[in-house]
């Protein structure tokens, strides 16, 4: 009988893996560091392996094993299977769904990041209950995944959500992608960063370069959270305009999905006393009251284990 | 045996009324006027009578009628059938749904007209074989519907699609909605005309006045797109900056739905030659080059028969 999934999480530091029966319910559930260091082949035996050993903890034999479900960093194509580019794990055209399923002899299901951890999000997170949910993951960059009618939507070309690269701000920042003005520009970790490096070589007086060891070049966002829970003037402020231009973004969402929730992840989430405040008084401030008024904008509830969790659900589905 | 359809597109100035068998072929054909001013009351006897009339004409008796599906301007509520409040037509807190269900005995679907006209072009317009699609109305004002995997996306509350006050510029000019930037106020023909005014206020020399009789404040869209045509080099500019806010929102739209298709329609996408450069260029400069590349953006099919069209295959849907 076939009656488990595995969920496998590829991320550009750890890896981890979770045994789930048909109910979601978890039978066990393993990490381990990615090692994308040592180049994209290690990545990819390093995945095999996982997955292995998720197994043997679990003491369920292989035959048992229905479908294995993968969230991946993107752009990939989740019809065929292929992992497009992805430099953090040295990655190019790597056919990931074809590899595991020869070595596992099931069938595999690949799902950018975003996407499955909306899906978890929705299926038994901060977005149980909803029928229409946005999970916005907001750390270094800015994602998201787009849930319609209980249904991962996906778009024509596998390219929904790039909610880091709307233009909120036309002709401002420039953008990694090329572009300028992208949300992500303005409201990421590497955004405050950049932004407290800004200020603070401009005369700003904080106490954040003191936690970069006095060099501006070394701020990191982890800094200017610290600071600004220390009261740090300067850092709140940066936190608070991050806020704005976050919540400038989701009021777009609103105005065009009118969802039931907006679902916060990634590691910026965890300072959500920073930047909520801020935040909905620009939601407000740009939706319809009605629209306003109705909208839940929670934090995200399940970690780092979103993507185990919704890589399992979509393994599921394919069952 | 109930084998037809009525389709009722409610407009501000004209009603228009379409009797289709269930395979969407048009029997017969009417319009009149909406006569809003003599109230709102007169408006619904009005929408009564077309009705009978577009029957009458074509000679198909009554009990053969399944179902009425009507498009509105909103706001409104699909569930109850209620149209919630349209100045222009005099109307707050009409059931139009129930008062055409007294009156022809038979299931009444209510929806709101850029609904029920994306719906049209999508299935039988300038959107036809496409997935996912979102239709733009550019006249007065800006709206929009949404078609996701072939069918109408509505949101949680009825709301989404509320294109025309997305938030494009910051803290930019105040909108009729009491929010600032909105897309309305920099894409639609009263933007056009305002700024047109603004810009002769200020000393611009252009044609336009003169096809306003001399009177800045009889200035019209109409007269700055005659004037475009006529090589006017102030009203050039004028369509470009509308062009470039419209695709500043296009852009957003395809970075977040990436559609198959944007269809534009409306009053002012009659100019298309005089926006579509400009518009095509902001969407490029703001999308990733792979979405914008597959991207189709083309002018609507039915022009006013979309309503009607619309209201009819959504009549069809609920036999």
């Amino acid at each position: 009988m076939k009656d488990y999934v595995v969920g496998l999480d590829i991320g550009g530091t750890k890896l981890a893996a979770g045994l789930f029966d048909l109910n979601l319910k978890e039978i066990s559930f393993i990490k381990c560091d990615t090692e994308a260091f040592r180049g994209g082949q290690v990545v990819v035996e390093n995945c095999k392996a996982i997955v292995h050993q998720v197994l043997e903890k679990s003491g369920i034999s292989r035959d048992r094993v229905a479908s294995i479900g993968i969230s991946s960093p993107g752009p990939l194509d989740t019809h065929t299977g292929i992992v497009t580019y992805v430099e953090t794990i040295g990655w190019k055209n790597v056919p990931i769904r074809s590899i595991m399923e020869e070595e596992f002899n099931v069938s595999v299901v690949l799902e950018n990041d975003a996407n499955a951890a909306a899906l978890a999000e929705n299926v038994r997170g901060a977005g149980e209950g909803t029928k229409n949910m946005i999970y916005i993951t907001v750390s270094t960059g800015v994602g998201s995944g787009i849930i319609l009618e209980k249904k991962l939507y996906r778009g024509s070309h596998d390219a929904a959500g790039e909610f880091g690269h709307i233009c909120i701000v036309p002709g401002g920042r420039p953008c990694g992608c090329g572009n300028r003005g992208c949300l992500q520009s303005y409201a990421s970790g590497t955004a405050l960063a950049n932004a407290a490096r800004a200020g603070i070589t401009a005369g700003e007086n904080s106490a954040i370069l003191l936690k970069a060891g006095g060099i501006p070049e070394k701020i990191h966002a982890f800094q200017v959270e610290e600071a600004a829970k220390e009261n740090d003037a300067f850092a709140i402020k940066l936190w608070e305009e991050m806020g704005y231009h976050l919540g400038l973004g989701i009021s777009i969402l609103v105005q065009l999905f009118d969802p039931d929730r907006i679902v916060i992840g990634g590691g910026m989430s965890r300072a959500w006393d920073l930047f909520y405040g801020s935040m909905m008084e620009s939601v407000r401030s740009n939706t319809y009251e009605v629209l306003s008024e109705n909208l839940q904008v929670v934090p995200a509830l399940l970690g780092d284990k979103a993507g185990v969790f919704g890589a399992a659900t979509l393994g599921i589905a394919i069952v």
